[in-house]
């Protein structure tokens, strides 16, 4: 078997890791030094993983499984809110994938979304709100920079375990647009969202939306009940027919579910030396097969590790 | 129905365009003003389009479709030609999509390929070859450049449809991997690749792996097809077990077909205006629903336009 790469992409959840010996290397490499990816996941030390907060993980329940999603209240507090309450009013239950746009998003919400008189009603979460593309930054705020630059934005780099961008200038850090993010679509307007219609990167990052539109979240599992839905043929890989629609089972928060309905995920944090040095192995590619490591990451490449583990 | 991006994203294949009147434009835009990509488009000149060429044209059929490749003779010659000969003998009729990862690649080739004994014999191409993974920059090649930076390369831009980096200072020019690029499967060495497993883009692109890999061309249509198959639960995303391979049905040179077979396509030449202005579009996107446009654009993210034309 040939391969593009050999042993060395990481899957998006990570079951058991077995620790690589490479032979080539000291029986204990420094902390430090290079090293492959699975060596640098199978030293990182428990206290470098953090667990789904259960209050801010939202789950998407399709026929054929679940998404799970981290929401990101840092940079989008008022979205994040009003996606819980309508989540917690059960407003997405029922409504459905309306589009799959091939190397860009998949969309879901009411196919009934621009009817004013048929759409569905919304109790008490809000159907628009203010936009939030850019924060402040805060020093209070994580941020664990990239050292390789960006084609989009003066700095790059993670915060909370979500891939962001900053600009020292006008003092604003945002989401980036990397593949599995989750947004909230909008109108014309900036405040025309308000998290009733929400999309998936599922393609090369369209970093182009950035600061433009107001990102949510990001999918921590179950990316690919996403990204192999069929392709919508009308415009904008809208599905042209009802009867394509692929219908939302439910859309809940993890903590309204009992314990042992929930999916325990944990995560690497991004701001442990085991990221540094993921980062380090992703950049200088030790693996055997690399012939020419480039020596350089780009933000959206950068994997961020997860794993499954037992109930509390 | 809110969108995370408005009557902008430029579908793979274009079929009929209808030319965007907006409202505050000029009523004939001068070349080189900033334009939508609708309005660039709808400007192209018949001259700015070329026709695949048959020669140069690869078909892969699948149970559910075709997907059209163009190849890159002037970056992978010798992969080209032997990946040509390997369709010519009819090397992948029968063979298997046997790897499909989520935002990373689909791969076919031979199921028993590692098992000298079982493999697939090959009557007249070659198994192997020595890696093309760059060449020599050439004034005859053409280079349209991006002015935005990369983070993996000192420049980028595009040659003759293709997107690709250089590096004045040693001299080299290779083939990217963004998103729909083929490239030929390899061991652990340099040459043990040849064509006989070939991959394709599926995810966010994997610039890591330029010049570690040989590519040999760009899915021009039928993406769709390739990106939707289940992932496979192997690792890798190789499937496990033989039910699940996506059978080959062929793999053709389109040249080797009658013309009533072919898929008859052309592309937006990108040595032209028309180009230089669809990547000004994408910098600046003056559609309506852009409040905050960022005035750059990376590689990868710059759409190489596809559209259907009628037999000659």
């Amino acid at each position: 078997m040939r391969f593009p790469t050999a042993a060395l992409a990481l899957p998006l959840v990570l079951g058991s890791l077995v620790p690589v010996v490479a032979c080539a290397a000291p029986a204990v490499p420094p902390r430090t030094a290079a090293r492959t990816t699975s060596e640098v996941m199978a030293a990182a030390q428990p206290s470098e993983w953090r667990r789904l907060d259960p209050e801010n993980t939202l789950y998407l329940e399709l026929a054929t499984g679940r998404v799970v999603f981290e929401l990101a209240p840092e940079f989008a507090p008022n979205h994040v809110a009003n996606i819980k309450a309508l989540a917690r009013e059960k407003y997405f239950d029922g409504l459905a994938i309306l589009r799959s746009q091939d190397n860009y998003v998949v969309q879901w919400g009411d196919p009934d979304g621009e009817d004013a008189a048929q759409r569905r009603p919304i109790a008490h979460a809000a159907r628009t709100l203010p936009a939030e593309f850019h924060r402040a930054i805060d020093s209070a705020l994580p941020f664990t920079p990239l050292p390789d630059g960006d084609v989009y934005a003066p700095l790059v780099g993670f915060s909370g375990g979500f891939p962001i961008a900053r600009d020292p200038g006008s003092g604003k850090t945002w989401l980036t647009h990397c593949y599995a993010m989750l947004g909230s679509g909008r109108g014309d307007t900036a405040d025309s969202g308000g998290g009733t219609e929400l999309y998936v990167v599922i393609g090369h990052a369209p970093r182009h939306l950035d600061k433009n539109v107001t990102l949510v979240g990001r999918a921590v599992s179950g990316m690919k009940l996403l990204s192999t839905l069929p392709r919508g043929s009308g415009a904008l890989g809208f599905y042209e027919k009802r009867e394509q629609y692929v219908p939302v089972v439910s859309v809940r928060v993890a903590a309204d579910l009992p314990p042992a309905e929930r999916t325990e995920l944990e995560l690497l944090r991004t701001d442990t030396p085991a990221f540094a040095a993921l980062v380090e192995a992703r950049r200088h590619r030790r693996e055997e097969w690399f012939l020419d490591p480039v020596g350089k990451v780009e933000l959206c490449n950068v994997p961020l590790p997860v794993r499954a583990v037992a109930p509390r």
